[in-house]
Order: structure tokens, then C-alpha cells, then sequence
């Protein structure tokens, strides 16, 4: 895989690469501790709806995983979002979401059908990108292997967390498993490893109810679940330290 | 207050104290870091019930926020437990808890009397024990206080910490709110500090009903519920992080 070296931010290295997965083009970054060399743990972050692998919050946590832990991150736009979407189409997403939160409107069947081809876009995409990056030298192949995302991240998370045995840890959140058809709670039965699953009380897309079926559904000896109060974009921020602590205990 | 010097544990000097409060005899400990000097933030430490005031875990956790944050721990024998009983009572106590566990009989009405009646007397006690060490060099009055307190700790630390105002941050849980008389959610609804709540979802004593409808009842703005598997006595070792990073954010 080639990587563009793009800059360096206080002992954190961002490279750039681009796969070409189905015929589709998917970029990403991964960032590393300056001048590491040889294998070392990754997280995997996959962003939120209408996000993008750069999006500030998930910057901020792969710089704290790289500076505080020496671990590796690497983030891919999803289908549809950051560079694989026209400046319109993002601030239409955008403000999509900001509308669906600003009504209490959970995501619907539609919704939940279009989260689900994505999803299916998407996996392959995640399971490419793991190769690639495996063949990097401060990544390799014996490393173990973190996922991280929470409400989009999760509905990506879940299939592909369900489907990829390289996967040791996971932190999911922020998504529910509504009965039906596309339901998150098929692929969640097959999860089995450590999850650390975060929701929030008044979340104005995800009912605690769904969101609580969707833990439920996890396969895993070791889950726990956070409920914290506040909407969708309230988790607080002390969350972060208990990924941070999550990961260590599991991959560091 | 007058202190006994026990012993001193790799950094950790440990001194008994003792209170009388409405004519109880109430032994204590206090632990600290060895040649500390000055007040430093101080947690109170309520054991379950059938356990006392060094019970191990209990006794490791101290240790814990002593070696590595620099506080002070304080924990008192609640009524009828510890040096409060004689050893046939406290047998039959353990006995009892364990026979309730194994049958998996949630605490009764009976129970819950009984809980309550002692809690009457233990908040008095911890308010006499609060006033006490904040005499001691190493605690003083103006350094931050929390508590630590769950199952039983929880049904004492509930009531306490409603109406203290001194505590500033809690750690409760494997308890809950039974609808009726004694329940823990009336004094729930007065506590607005900082609380982690911790239940486990196959609690043999707790359903997670009403685990639940206690974290609900609490007033506080900042306040995370965390759910794992498996039963009242395997809440995983990590929650013990968790504590302590609670603690070193709220009183560090």
C-alpha cells in the first residue's frame, strides 16, 4: 500500500492512502507515533453519519490512542461521506441529521434500508482497508486489532465487527436494534468478543429501548453497558477515557 | 480524634480510630500515604452487607487511591457488622447472604426494614465519622470527599449522601428502588453530585428493573449507569478503573 506522508502533529504521523474496493474509490489515513518502527496495536474508527474520517472528535481520539498508548489508528470515509461526496451532498447530509435531531425523529425503515446497503458497501471496504494495512511496517500482520464507532459506526460496526475474526475489541454505541427486516440484532449475535457499548438516555434518534435490545443482542462474555443523560451528541466527554482504557486493557 | 497507628503496607500507613455515636461503639480505619502531610482528598469507603470495614476488596481499593492518586480512605464497621457483632453473628450473616444469592430471593420487605432501620443509625455514624477526620492533618476540612458504597453500601450511601453536603461524588449501585415503603428512591431524588452507578444484569438480589428505576431516580445531571453480565458478586475487576478515574476527575 502506498502512503502519502501528510504531516506531523506533535509526535503523531498522518499518512494518507486510497484503496480501490468493488470499483469504488475509498480513501483514509492512518496515523502512528513519529518514528515508530515494527507492529503495534490498530483501532479502527469509523465516523458518524454526515462525518467524515477527519471529523475533529475522531481526530482527537486517534491522536490520545497514538500519543498516550504508541497504538496505530486508521479511519475510511464510509459510502457517500467525506471525499466520496461533493461539498452539496455533505451539507445536505449534514443538515439532514441536524434536522432529523432537532424533531426527535428516530431513523425510520427507509433510513434503516439505506444504513443496511451501506453497511453491505462498506464491510468489504473495512476488510480491504485491514489488509492493506497489515502490510505496513507499524502494523503488520500479528497486532491486535481494535474497532471503534459509535451510531453510523455502529451500523457499519456490527456487521462488520460480526464478520472479521482479525477484530479482538470493540467499542460500539449510539444505535439500536429495531425489530424487522436490516435489524442490527442478527450480525450482534455473532459478536463475541469484548464490547464496551455506550448510550444516552433522551437520544433523539436511538430509544433506550432499542438501544438496550441491541447490547442485549451481543454475543460477548465481557459487555458493558454506559447510559449516560443528554441527547445523541451529548456522551460525555469522560467516555473517551474509558476507551482509551478499554483498548489498553484489551489490546495493549 | 485519636489515632492508632496499625501498620504501614508499601506506602500505605493504616490507623484505627474509633467514634461513640448515640451511645454506639464505632470502629474505624483510615488509610494515608506514608509521611504525608496536609489535608488531600479523602473517600469513604461503605461496606457490603456480611462484609466490614477491611473487608479485601475494600482494603485493595484503598490501597489503590492511596498509592496512586494520594487521597485518603476512611471506612467504618456499619451496625451489626465487623467488630459490631460477634463472630457466630457474623457467620450466620455471610451464611444468610450466601443462601439468598444461591436462591436467587431479591431482598423481601422484611429485608428491606431491616435495611432501612440500619441505615437510620449508619448516616449519623458517617456524618460523626466525617466530622471526626476532617480534624486529621492529612484529610482537614476543605479537601474534596466522596463516597464509595455499593449493595449494601448503596442502601446506607443513598440516605447519607442526600443529606450531606459535604460529598461531592459518589460510586453506588448493585442495588435498587422497590416501589412501596423504605424505597431508596426518595432519597435518590435529593442526590445531585457526580455519581457512577454500577448493576450487574443477572444480579441474584437486584432485578435490573429496579436497579434501573434507582439510577432514574437520582437528580444528577452527571450520572453514568454501567451494566455488565453476571451476577451480585462479579462486577469485572475494570469497573475498579473506572472508579478511580471517576475519583481522580471529581476530587483529583
Amino acid at each position: 500500500m502506498h502512503l502519502n506522508a501528510e504531516h506531523d502533529s506533535m509526535g503523531v504521523l498522518e499518512r494518507s492512502f486510497e484503496l480501490e474496493v468493488a470499483g469504488a474509490r475509498v480513501p483514509g489515513l492512518l496515523w502512528s507515533p513519529t518514528d515508530a518502527t515494527g507492529p503495534r496495536p490498530l483501532v479502527l474508527m469509523g465516523h458518524g453519519g454526515s462525518q467524515h474520517k477527519r471529523v475533529d472528535t475522531l481526530l482527537a481520539r486517534a491522536r490520545r490512542l497514538v500519543r498516550r498508548l504508541g497504538f496505530t489508528v486508521a479511519a475510511i470515509d464510509a459510502p457517500d461521506h467525506g471525499d466520496r461526496a461533493t461539498a452539496e451532498e455533505r451539507a445536505r447530509r449534514v443538515q439532514g441529521l441536524q434536522d432529523r435531531i432537532a424533531g426527535r425523529r428516530p431513523l425510520d425503515d427507509t433510513a434503516r434500508q439505506e444504513g443496511a446497503r451501506r453497511a453491505d458497501q462498506a464491510c468489504p471496504e473495512w476488510t480491504a482497508a485491514l489488509d492493506a494495512l497489515q502490510t505496513v511496517d507499524v502494523v503488520g500482520t500479528d497486532g491486535p486489532v481494535g474497532y471503534w464507532g459509535v451510531s453510523m459506526g455502529t451500523a457499519i460496526g456490527v456487521p462488520f465487527v460480526a464478520g472479521e475474526p482479525r477484530i479482538r475489541a470493540a467499542v460500539l454505541g449510539l444505535n439500536g436494534a429495531v425489530p424487522g427486516p436490516n435489524s442490527l440484532a442478527e450480525p450482534a449475535k455473532r459478536i463475541t468478543i469484548p464490547v464496551e457499548f455506550v448510550l444516552q438516555a433522551d437520544d433523539e434518534l436511538v430509544t433506550l429501548e432499542h438501544g438496550i435490545a441491541l447490547y442485549d443482542a451481543l454475543a460477548s462474555t465481557e459487555k458493558t453497558l454506559h447510559i449516560s443523560p443528554g441527547g445523541h451528541l451529548d456522551t460525555p466527554a469522560f467516555e473517551a477515557d474509558s476507551w482509551m482504557a478499554f483498548f489498553a486493557r484489551h489490546l495493549g
